[in-house]
């Protein structure tokens, strides 16, 4: 029922604005004796961390992590772990104009039409910096789940696609972009770089693979794994669309193109389980992993507080226009690859947990 | 927590399996005196029900559903609503060769990777079927939300899209397809019969559009009306995607295309929001509506069920061919637009009683 | 949030009226693989049954209990267990005066005050009826827990305690009262039949004792063991208090009295834990389970409907006096031995699957 | 699921250990526009301070919360409310003795059974001082409920009741004891002052009302007001029972004598509402109120840290014996009056919303 906390045995609640004093998140229901430190926190964070490149906000935030409960001599004890992550760099001067408009696209609107007012202030709960915090809960859940690898990155950026015959996963800590594929990411330069230029922005789609989950995870019907991911992922500022597998492209396919066939394991590969010949279904069917990689594609839109002029209303409901002046993303989903990662790892984590308490 | 609800405030839980005596739903948190009966329920099985042309499996199902509580003098008590449909037309005998092996794209395999066994017959618990108590318990939500008017409609089979041009919403209950675009239903029934004669199958996307929901249903974060509703479309069997609003093509539009300009109501309308020149954010800023109308898209894959023989495993981990006889949709999705409908019904049924609860 | 639903990872749901068709218990994330059969069910429905004593109402219900899904061939296969109790003998002409005037210390009033009417036929909801959908859940639960022995008896009964020196638990169901004092139950048939005579209604405390709990079920803070134990029994219709251990009478020991000290465990006892000096605890410190038996006792106040004229108002706010015809129990609290075995076995059951989840 | 929150609508989360860098409570679900600032909670927090009489621990906590989101110009804004408070006086060398042996009656044992190993300091999560954070969340609560009034008292200490001839609610803050009666008061100074000298501990009972709580709040049967409140209580520290209204006393009454006889409201009265003749049922019937005070009883054990030597065994098995030297409450329930004012506080905020969601 809680608006503000995800997932069932291993749960995570998250609080604060963009411009208050601090973020953070408390993660519950953790496995007890699971070494951790802020070390292993930080890292997830400084991915994800802005002002990295010229192709993320210039706001300058150090997003150093504290762990103020829930580990003894660094190891976890299973009682809640609160992450306190302190805002450094809160401008607040920027935003007197969207104080008194509504930005199109944004969410000041709805925020207002629902609670009666709002913290203009960056955009308040609702601006992307709430995502370090499912960053820092991130972290902890791959702990959980230490026999999957997780991977996120960007597979089209402005609508440029990249080439999969250029995939080369080593590539993907090279370039501003978590892009696997280096001419993409020199193209993506100058498409950025455009449209910072006429003060516009870029949606993106983000693809993100875990490997290593084992058939069984996931649970019908309504805790489908996918329909978990679906909802972990839409839950992300500027996410409009999620696919699982081959997703729209396999309502293309006919059936016998869509199943994904199965053999015995080859001896060699010292598996448990069939080898599949091929993976539509992106790791998922009937709501439960069969063994194979979860695949799952999100789409970003643009970031809505752009320097281009949009008509609106103020908050009397008189026409007006606005220009989105601030610090912002020009492509928010440019950082939205490492909290893809954190919410594939949060969701993977209470499935586990939940499997391993109903199935022993 | 539990597997098999839906909904916080207004929730569901179904039960049941494909062959077994009944499926149902038990509805909880229903608000009191809201007029009820069977007679307002059984119209939306009747448009899901099998059978009913050449294009859906020919199970003969009469899908009449009692109301077992809940309900005294005609109108709703507060308490829970238990809802029955009897199973009429079991043939389990058709199910001997899948209890053999595994159906390749099917959950079959990842039943039984989870439980160690599983009730073979018909698909079990992870069957279509299921769906019928969906309908149903999505009839009274109905009722919740009178204000609300839901419609859904395949825009694609087969790959074969509709001409936006030609979208007549009389079309939807003239054809067997629900398609909007009378050229397109006449082209479906060319493309579905030889898919079925191919012993193959076809996939489709379903639209729905919400319309008459208030500014303001939906919170933040991790119960956004849009995170809600794309994990209650993707728990529906065979669904892969699912887009709000523009979904993926957001992605490819710049920030100032993608901004849903906003005006001061014309008078006219009698409105009391503002009038929006655009709807691509699909009725939904930050989690919360718009006031505009809510518009979802939903991807099914080809049914996994087909008379083209495909290389699996049996239960023994032997290498085998599975041709799945039996009777079967060879297009799921056709049946699935009055599901589509009830999920949308039921997520906006929880999120007004919530939005009262916290906001008053 | 559901209302009418309890637990986390085993969780049930129920639903009814006392004078509607039927009633029943759906069971979510019961583990798979456990043989169950109605035959496993019906022996607690049994000693719950009315009718079987003149102690208890005269109403005829066999409560013969179907299964309706979550089982093949024997086993339950980890979807929702489906439980139905058809209603047989509902009489709804002895309510016709329930409907017109509340009953004082029953519900009536309070369901008009919160529902705007209510279905008054033998309580509706608020019947003890609803208790044998519990009984039904806690069946299956129990073999969840299986290392557990579950026992409840009456310890006192219209303000008559047995006495401790008389205990024995064979006589338990040698007498119509659930009591292991042969002495008092004799004692109490007077007492019963002196109440029934004048019109009027007694209470009653029963203890219950759970053994074969390991240490370690049950968790901080807000999931403790004895809390979901006192919120699982209060939620029990005319319980009106619950106490772990000593409960009231822990307040009144000293602290080196109340300390249940330990002792390495004796090599013949075969235990892994410490052995206890006393179990002033009742099997529960910090919320977790100490590995002693689990011991609650919970107080049933005396039945509200009565012979005895009392004054009240009707539906209208007019003065009136009522007398309770219908058919009652004069001590509900004696069918609810089963009662409160069945709701300490669902706590436990969903107990352990918890601690199983987060803790291995 | 989540074992450190609760609630549902109006939803709380505890983190903090005893001896970390501060503990706090994440405030979810709040209604929108409601004033708060710190002063609105720290005047609850110092009623429960310690080291405020000699009858208290003598560690020295300021106890000053902060607000770091949720709150803007001076409102709440709808998004989760995140409370810290900073521990100041942690002496984590009074608890070497603890590191090694187990406390009898106290969670040392249980926590090390349950997760393997545990934060001795101070009790670690298992202390008292986690009811400061439910103290500060109870805080908001009490405003959304702005038309109940809740008081707590000691009515019982050491086995000593009070005289209900003697009761003077302005006696309460007069006493280090939250005692009405001003006489009692007086004696369980010396009570406590030998106790203390002697090494030893107390129980006592505490008795919360809470007034002006509508006909209404509350739900059949699993979220039952006294289910909820029972749960709520229990989950306290050193809580052993509670007793909604007569309570166990009620289990000894007639049926006659136990029915709230009620008549049409007295004009000059100007309630809605019947006027009830007695309140035997504490305020509550069918687990929904009746508009009479909501009367609830809760029994607290004797501390268990004392310096009286207790036999036990440390982590190895190893008999020895413990005396918990440190700074303990010998009395916890003293300073358990404001933690059970706010737990009613929480109850009832979140029943009101879910009844406003439900019933409009």
């Amino acid at each position: 029922m809680s608006h503000n906390s995800f997932g069932h045995l291993f749960r995570f609640t998250t609080w604060g604005e963009s411009h208050g004093p601090a973020i953070g998140a408390v993660v519950d229901g953790c496995p007890p004796g699971i070494a951790l430190s802020e070390a292993d926190i930080q890292p997830w964070l400084d991915k994800r961390r802005p002002g990295t490149s010229r192709f993320t906000t210039q706001r300058q935030e150090p997003d150093e992590v504290r762990i103020l409960s829930g580990v003894f001599e660094g190891r976890t004890t299973g009682t809640p772990i609160s992450l306190m992550i302190e805002n450094v760099d809160q401008r607040s001067k920027d935003y007197s104009e969207v104080a008194k408009a509504y930005r199109p696209g944004h969410a000041d609107y709805t925020y207002d039409a629902k609670y009666g007012f709002r913290d203009y202030r960056g955009g308040g709960r609702s601006s992307a910096r709430e995502t370090a915090s499912r960053v820092a809960a991130g972290a902890v859940a791959r702990l959980v789940i230490s026999e999957v690898n997780i991977i996120a990155y960007l597979v089209e950026l402005g609508g440029d696609k990249i080439d999969p015959a250029n995939i080369d996963m080593n590539q993907i800590g090279k370039n501003p972009f978590f892009c696997p594929d280096a001419q993409a990411a020199a193209r993506w330069e100058g498409l950025m770089d455009a449209a910072r230029k006429a003060g516009s922005s870029l949606g993106a789609v983000i693809e993100c693979v875990a490997e290593g989950v084992p058939a069984g995870w996931g649970a019908p019907l309504y805790a489908k794994l996918d329909a978990e991911l679906a909802s972990a992922m839409m839950s992300i500022n500027a996410v409009k669309a999620v696919e699982i597998g081959d997703g729209f492209a396999a309502a293309r396919l006919r059936g016998e193109e869509n199943a994904d066939a199965m053999r015995p394991p080859r001896p060699e590969s010292g598996a448990d389980g069939p080898e599949f010949l091929a993976n539509h279904a992106g790791g998922i069917a009937g709501g439960i992993s069969t063994g194979q990689p979860v695949v799952v594609r999100v789409a970003f839109k643009p970031t809505s507080s752009i320097l281009t002029p949009v008509e609106t209303i103020d908050r009397d409901g008189n026409a007006t226009e606005i220009v989105t002046k601030g610090r912002h993303d020009p492509c928010v989903a440019i950082r939205g690859a490492p909290v893809v990662e954190a919410m594939m790892a949060l969701v993977l984590a209470d499935q586990k947990l939940r499997h391993r308490g109903q199935c022993g």
